[in-house]
């Protein structure tokens, strides 16, 4: 993996993993830079909310319109329908996705409504998320609402 | 109003106007109870995704499926694009809204997925939102991403 944005993400997903969470990490990138990270906090801050996503866009704090519309989303994981919402919400005009096989968001809903999406099968990705998914497959459900 | 789960969302969104805050609030009602009720959060968290609905759903805390499918969620305003997903996301299946006259949420595309929308119109959360906006038009604008 060279894409040094979806490298940072992959941290982020060990990281959480390290913790004791689900192993999914992302990063917000504008203008070349990361201004914020994040990963699954479910576990770790007993939270509902905070998928990999959006902790990365809490991360990056409170920011007008004009930075989301110029920047890159990267996930490891295919983004579910909140995270989805969420760069709806905010016009995030591509998103990149370290794998969409082991869950499948609302990539179309997302084209739909013109946003570019990269699906890069990132071997990585999948493996962090194949295995967690079946050591844990309960809390994998809780996490996607199944 | 007699509704009491929506004067709790709108005690909710009063409360996070007094904080200076955001005036919208939400409550998740599971079988006739409250589980979890919250008010937008940008303002006094600095907060990017604490919209009022996602600041009720993580304080009613991690949840499995069956629950979610059994809530309705009461918001003082039509829910936004990263709401409406964390809608779908956990399987929602009402939600009744104070009102869509100062914004129009994607309430079609819940509908679409077989959300059941009750909109009140209730005269309290429009003179909430109305004046709000009108006092505050830049900080409404970055809450939802224009």
């Amino acid at each position: 993996m060279s894409n040094p944005f979806m490298q940072a993400a992959i941290e982020e997903a060990r990281r959480g993993l390290a913790e004791g969470g689900i192993p999914i990490g992302s990063v917000i990138e504008y203008r070349g830079e990361i201004i914020g990270r994040g990963h699954n906090q479910r576990v770790q801050k007993g939270s509902a909310i905070l998928h990999g996503e959006m902790d990365a866009l809490e991360n990056a704090g409170r920011r007008t319109a004009d930075v989301y519309r110029e920047s890159t989303l990267y996930t490891t994981l295919s983004p579910c329908a909140m995270c989805s919402g969420t760069i709806l919400l905010y016009g995030i005009p591509r998103v990149v996705i370290g794998e969409n096989q082991t869950f499948m968001g609302e990539e179309e809903l997302l084209r739909s409504r013109g946003v570019r999406i990269e699906v890069l099968q990132d071997p990585e990705c999948l493996e962090l998320m194949r295995r967690f998914i079946a050591e844990h497959p309960s809390l994998w459900n809780e996490d996607i609402g199944v």
